[in-house]
């Protein structure tokens, strides 16, 4: 069976950067916005419009708010649902090739026969907000309350996105096997410990 | 400054060999039952008394329920309080010493001045069982239910002290540095990661 990873994260955590360094001291593929670029290939679609409904937009098919959705348009409901269908297919297809950290998409939860080390990357407020200012574009302009904003609306779509799949709550230890904080670290000084942690975790 | 790692953990989880384990792999001593032992000898107490005692009995203080123990002996009360300072005195003599592993005893809470690296370790129900009946001493029969009655009670009560101490709840992950999942696995191969982990962490 392969050494499969997933990282899940809080938005502004580090954790997409601790995923790739992960990764790479583990001599593995790290797949993250591979996951979207190859769905979007297979469908036909823009890059940033996968990325965006595939995490979102998933949630019109939601059972319980099915009801509240009832006016939305049966073209992008359906779309929202092909697109998870697919991107589920290309998880599994790259899980199935070999040992992989995955980054997001709920792979902790897609691949749970797969028996994943499933890590949550976690941070408090000032720090995430530190992180998103540190590593925003040259040119860019986001004050601290805009990236807050940022930040809850994107936790809450991940958190909702989970909820449909699975029984424990995103962010709540139950559903991982270990979780890390990055409050004022740097994350590359986290990743020889979590690679050591990672290797004997499969060993055992 | 010292380096100081603490262990919270539920009842069952492994948290104490865990530290144990840890200690050994950093060449660090490990406090957990000598804390127990220096406050009964300083008190004149039994140990066994003063580990009960020092657990339950603080919450007598706790100014929401005070009303409600009114009733208490006065002797108690004033004892646990006496306990609880001199387990704290003894704590921070020892985090003083220098670098260690300290088990229990919201050492994460009373040592925040000292920077530690706060390890909060659980497991789910079945694996906190398993283990329980595993080191059950020879001739001890105990049920799963009364293991379960056990394991409830024990971490309420750190639960409530916790609550006196600090602004997050026990085992919610904004509280800890490191969220460590032992379920079905052996404590002895999560430690060279961790020991990797708790270098990198203090050397940031």
């Amino acid at each position: 069976m392969s050494k499969i990873i997933t990282i899940s994260r809080e938005f502004g955590s580090g954790g997409r950067e601790l995923g790739k360094r992960l990764a790479e001291a583990l001599g593995v593929p790290c797949y993250d916005s591979q996951i979207i670029e190859m769905v979007a290939e297979k469908q036909g679609l823009d890059k940033a419009y996968v990325e965006s409904a595939s995490e979102r937009d998933i949630r019109a098919f939601y059972p319980t708010t099915i009801g509240v959705r009832f006016s939305a348009s049966t073209f992008f409901i359906n779309q929202s649902v092909e697109l998870f269908t697919e991107q589920t297919k290309v998880i599994r297809e790259l899980a199935s090739k070999g040992d992989c950290v995955i980054v997001g998409r709920c792979a902790d939860v897609l691949l749970n026969n797969e028996k994943p080390l499933n890590i949550f990357v976690y941070a408090d407020k000032d720090s995430k907000i530190k992180r998103c200012l540190d590593r925003a574009k040259d040119g860019e302009s986001l004050t601290e309350k805009d990236i807050e904003k940022k930040m809850k609306e994107i936790d809450k779509g991940r958190a909702d996105l989970r909820k449909m799949l699975a029984d424990t709550k995103w962010g709540d230890k139950e559903g991982y096997h270990l979780m890390v904080n990055t409050s004022g670290k740097e994350i590359k000084s986290l990743v020889p410990g979590l690679a050591e942690y990672a290797k004997a975790y499969f060993n055992d």
